[in-house]
């Protein structure tokens, strides 16, 4: 399953990094490409020739994300429940610091342009996509391995990748969203079902 | 559980319509309270008393949504079993119609504003809230009455919502928005794990 591990072209993270920051501090609607370049600490030339707007800086932060989250899911962690613990983590970690809070917020707005941009679309479908084929993989091996019991790996992973982006939303969307403990429980307990062990 | 039956106010159900066909041909973004007067066929002026701007208007479009939605889930429907497949074909219906996609995707972008609008939060929090109360209140019935395995009905709340929303969501914002099959298939699944005889 794991690929071979991908290393990252050190200006492509560079400008990445920029991308973050600027989201960070400018959040999705007042992003442009002037405010990445202003984060960014070599030629600003070099970023405008490479992509053409904030849509084509963020087409290429969420890929770049989604290739980091696999390599630190499926690469870096080994054991199959291990792999299902990280990926929960990094996709509702237990606090969430600051920054990683706005960009999330930021992200949630760029998808929420997804009705109205097809480009958006396609790239939420990819990213939909491709943590859907990631957790199939780690149930798939899990199973195999006798770690978990014999689900249905499409189904369960389907169901997963909706409730991880519900989780996800629902803690920037309402007056909870800095205590998602509970949510955490339950969704231990939903994990449990999964394991061959029944979570003991 | 079930609170007495609502009769609604008939003038409240026409401007709620009237918001209702407003959502649909303006969505979220271009709504204005004038877009909403002109779906309406009494006096305008009366609902410029009643209500200050869109965000008020559409506060009380989700709260009365909500009520309908406990009126139609709680009251109509008896049995804890067909209340919790109610309330799912309600969340995500097999097939989306038109109007209901474009209102689906305007309280998206409603929701999207709610990490920078404490009123809209505020509401989302309540709606969340008034959600997990309803599916708690079926749990705890369908435990009691032994068609539900013992479950926390309160955990298995949480996920639901959770889930409901994601699902919501992700066929708005993914190219697959019109074809929520699969993931309707695997949410059975899911239920099912709840159900004493195990879906047979």
């Amino acid at each position: 399953m794991p690929e071979t591990v991908r290393e990252f072209d050190p200006l492509k993270e560079e400008i990445m990094d920029a991308t973050y920051r600027a989201l960070v501090t400018h959040g999705y609607g007042d992003l442009t490409v002037q405010s990445i370049a202003d984060e960014f600490d070599k030629s600003k030339s070099l970023l405008y020739y490479h992509y053409e707007d904030k849509e084509d800086l963020l087409a290429e932060f969420l890929e770049y994300a989604l290739q980091r989250f696999r390599r630190d899911v499926e690469i870096e962690v080994d054991e199959p429940e291990a792999q299902l613990h990280t990926l929960v983590d990094r996709l509702v970690p237990a606090d969430l610091e600051e920054d990683s809070y706005q960009v999330q917020i930021a992200l949630l707005e760029l998808r929420s342009e997804a009705p109205h941009n097809e480009r958006v679309r396609e790239q939420y479908t990819r990213v939909d996509r491709s943590l859907q084929d990631v957790i199939v993989g780690i149930l798939r091996r899990g199973i195999d391995e006798g770690v978990f019991v014999d689900v249905n790996p499409e189904a369960e992973a389907e169901i997963l990748v909706s409730l991880l982006f519900g989780i996800r939303t629902r803690r920037l969307t309402t007056d909870e969203e800095l205590s998602v403990a509970d949510t955490r429980d339950a969704l231990e307990m939903h994990l449990d079902r999964l394991k061959a062990d029944g979570g003991n």
